[in-house]
C-alpha cells in the first residue's frame, strides 16, 4: 500500500471507537475518502461540536447541551421517584416503555472491580446526594440484571439503607411473549420465588 | 433519553460509516464523551486532514498525499508489469505475499450494475490510458474472485485486446493448506482445468 501518513492517522483515530478494528477502521478510511468526504467532514465538525458543548446534566447526569437537562426540568414528571438507570441507552429504553414517568438518575457506567471501576469512577456519590435531598421518596434501581449491575444495585442499596427514600428493584421474571421451556433457569426461579 | 440534538447530530454522522448501525453509533457516541474526548478530538482533526490532503496518485490511481505515490516512485520496482486491484486493501494483500515487484493500478471499486456503478465510476478510463502508455508489458489482473471482480477483468481484458500489453489474471486454485475435502466444487473445477 502506498504509505500515506494521513491514512495511517485516521485509520489509526478510528481504531479508538468501540468494536472496531484494523480491518473495519481502514473499510472506513477507504470508504470514506472515495465516496462520502462530505460524510467525514460532517463527522469531524459533530465530534468537536459535541466534545464542546455536551456535559453531564447537574441533577440527574446524563448528557446534556443545557446545565440541566429537559427531562429533569419537564414540570409534569412525577418528581417523588427516581429510576437508576446505568447509561442513557438504558434510559432510552425504559422511556419507550412508556409506563414511567418519575424522573432519572444516569450513572454513566457500573460497578466493574475487574476492569477497574469503583464507586468513585460512576456517578454513585453524586446519586446519593440527589437521593438524599427530601424530595425522592422511591429510588427504582433499574442497573441491568448482570453481574456487575446486581452489584451496583447491593451498593446503591446498602448506601441508602435508612437514609430517606425507599430502594425498589425492577422485577426479575419471565420476559412478555416468551415460552417456559425457552426461559433460562435461573430466571424461571427467580419468577417463581417473586410470584405475586 | 434526554434530548442533545448534539448528540444526535454526532450519532447521526457515525451512522454513516460503512457497518454501523443505530445501536453501535450510540455505544460510539456515549464512549467518545464519557471515555474518550481527547480520541474524539483527534478523529475529527485526522477526518479533516485526510480530507484535506489525501488525493489519487496520478499515475496508480491509489491514495497518497503526494501527486505521484512513493510505489510507483520507487526506482527498485520492475516497471513492465502492473497489477490491477479493486482497492488499497487488495494492493496491501498482494504486496505482504512479498512475490510481487511490479508496479500497481488500483481501480477504486468494480464494475457493479446492479449497485449502479459502471465503467465510468472506476478508473477503468485512466487504466487503459495507463496500459497503453508503451512501458507496461504484462497486465496482472488482480481484481477478486467475485462476480463483480470477475466482471471487471472481463472487460479490462477485452478493452486491451491487441492493443499492447499481454494481460493475464491470478491463477484459480486450491488454497495453501486447505484439504481437498472441504474445498469447494468450483474451486476444484478451476484447479483441474488450469492444471500444470
Amino acid at each position: 500500500m502506498a504509505a500515506s501518513s494521513t491514512l495511517e492517522s485516521l485509520t489509526e483515530a478510528l481504531r479508538r471507537l468501540p468494536g472496531v478494528g484494523v480491518k473495519s477502521a481502514q473499510r472506513m478510511a477507504y470508504h470514506l475518502l472515495q465516496h462520502d468526504r462530505e460524510g467525514a467532514l460532517r463527522l469531524a465538525r459533530a465530534l468537536e461540536q459535541a466534545v464542546a458543548t455536551v456535559r453531564h446534566c447537574e441533577r440527574c447526569n446524563t448528557f446534556t447541551e443545557a446545565p440541566v437537562c429537559s427531562t429533569c426540568l419537564d414540570p409534569a414528571r412525577e418528581r417523588r421517584q427516581l429510576c437508576v438507570v446505568e447509561t442513557p441507552a438504558d434510559q432510552a429504553a425504559v422511556e419507550r416503555s412508556g409506563s414511567y414517568h418519575g424522573l432519572y438518575f444516569v450513572l454513566m457506567g457500573r460497578l466493574s472491580p475487574l476492569d477497574g471501576i469503583g464507586v468513585h469512577d460512576i456517578g454513585l456519590e453524586k446519586l446519593l446526594a440527589r437521593a438524599t435531598d427530601g424530595e425522592v421518596q422511591e429510588l427504582i434501581v433499574a442497573t441491568n440484571f448482570t453481574a456487575e449491575g446486581e452489584a451496583t444495585a447491593h451498593v446503591i442499596a446498602q448506601a441508602l439503607k435508612g437514609r430517606g427514600p425507599s430502594v425498589t428493584r425492577l422485577a426479575r421474571g419471565v420476559p412478555v411473549g416468551s415460552e417456559l421451556e425457552y426461559v433460562d433457569l435461573g430466571t424461571i426461579a427467580h419468577a417463581l420465588s417473586d410470584r405475586r
